[in-house]
Order: structure tokens, then sequence, then C-alpha cells
């Protein structure tokens, strides 16, 4: 398993990347509309990682609602597995309560799934699989 | 510039790292208490970077104060950088607003600096020099 990236709810990705830059000196690799997340975001690598910046297309999103209630910082972090599908099995046969019962396709055209935040007490969780 | 760790505020220590064995078959590398942070940290090594849990020692600390506020989840991130001296001085000269302006002594007694989240739009910033 690797921390695949940690991902941050920002309003203006312009303007986040601009400060990325500014005080980190790092730039993205590449930035990308992932309608079915209803989000922009741009994949900054940093060492063996990434920082997602997650941009919402829209209010009512996910990451829209979370801007909304939460204000913008750190929304979630994902973990690199070599099979989502045995992952989400462990999860499933342990209780643990899934927003994705089934992989979906993300950014990078990674196979993707999201467990629910009331698993780990708050923390949203990413499941990547890189080699899918 | 690597991801060092991702810190995620949680109340209870031991509760945390059960649910993390038992969902994603992960254990710390070692426990620590840093008075001078008002926290006990236990470090979960995942591929290149660690996932912190952080209890706050007293609810009148920084991490207690941030569970009160937003509850328990992602906290920080830490950038590990090569001098953070030099880092420091950079976001300085940029006019970023820090929280520690000289570096400290943190968890594994590596050479810490936090960086105000308002550099970043919400998104609070651990400095860490390895080989310090």
């Amino acid at each position: 398993m690797n921390v695949d990236h940690v991902g941050i709810a920002v309003p203006d990705l312009d303007a986040a990347l601009a400060e990325y830059r500014r005080q980190y000196l790092v730039d993205p690799l590449y930035r990308e509309v992932v309608e079915d997340q209803g989000v922009e975001e741009a994949m900054i690598p940093v060492g063996a990682s990434y920082v997602q910046l997650l941009r919402p297309l829209a209010p009512d999103s996910p990451v829209g609602r979370f801007l909304a209630s939460r204000g913008p910082g750190l929304h979630h972090i994902a973990f690199a597995v070599a099979s989502i599908g045995s992952a989400l099995e462990h999860l499933r046969r342990e209780g643990v309560r899934l927003i994705d019962e089934h992989p979906r396709r993300g950014g990078g055209g990674h196979q993707i799934a999201f467990v629910h935040p009331s698993g780990l007490g708050g923390t949203l969780i990413e499941l990547v699989e890189l080699d899918a």
C-alpha cells in the first residue's frame, strides 16, 4: 500500500496552483475534469505521492457541499492498493460502510472506490488501483 | 520534497489503531508522546509516507481544540524538505504566515515547523527536515 494522493478541496484551482508554485515550487503533472465525481482536479507530484487539488464543478456536488459546510482544506486520503476488488471485499466482510460498492473509473483512468468516513472516525478514504 | 505524513486527529488512539489494523492490515512503527505539541502520536508506515494518528493530551491543546470544533479526521499534511531553514526563509520572503518562525523539535526527534493554514486556503502544512 502507498499514499497515492491527498485530496484538497479548493474553490479556485488557478489561484491554488499559483500558491503551491509560489510557496513550494511545485507544478501539476496534469489537470483533468472528472465529470463522474463533479470535479476538476490537478495532480501535483510530491515525492512518491501527489497533492490532488479538487475544484467542484457545481455547488451540489460532493466537493461543492464539502466546501460549503467545512470550507477549503483537506478532503480525503487515497491509498494505492494492488487489487481494489480484494480490498473492497475485505472491507465488506469487516462490515465497513462503503460509498462505492464496486470500483469505478476515476482520474487518470484508474479504478477507484471511496470508503465512507464513518469507517475511520471521520476520514474519507479513497482506494486506487494503479495498474488496472 | 516528499509527503512525509498525513496527520489525522483521533479521540482514542487505541481504538483508531485497531480500526487501521482491521481494515487496512497496517500497524504503527512507533508511538510517542510529544509534550511540546500536546499529543500522543502513532506513526503508521504506508509506502513512502506515514499515516500519523494524533490524540490530544488535553482539550485545550491545538489538536484538542481541532477535535472540539471540527471533529475527528484529517488535520495536516507534512512535507519533508531538505532544509527547513531555507524553506522557512523562502516562505517568509513570500509573505506567508508562519506558525513557527523557527524550527522546533517534533516527533522522532526531527526538526519541524508549522505553516499557518491561511497560506494555502485552509490546509495546515508541517515542514519536516528528516536528517537534522
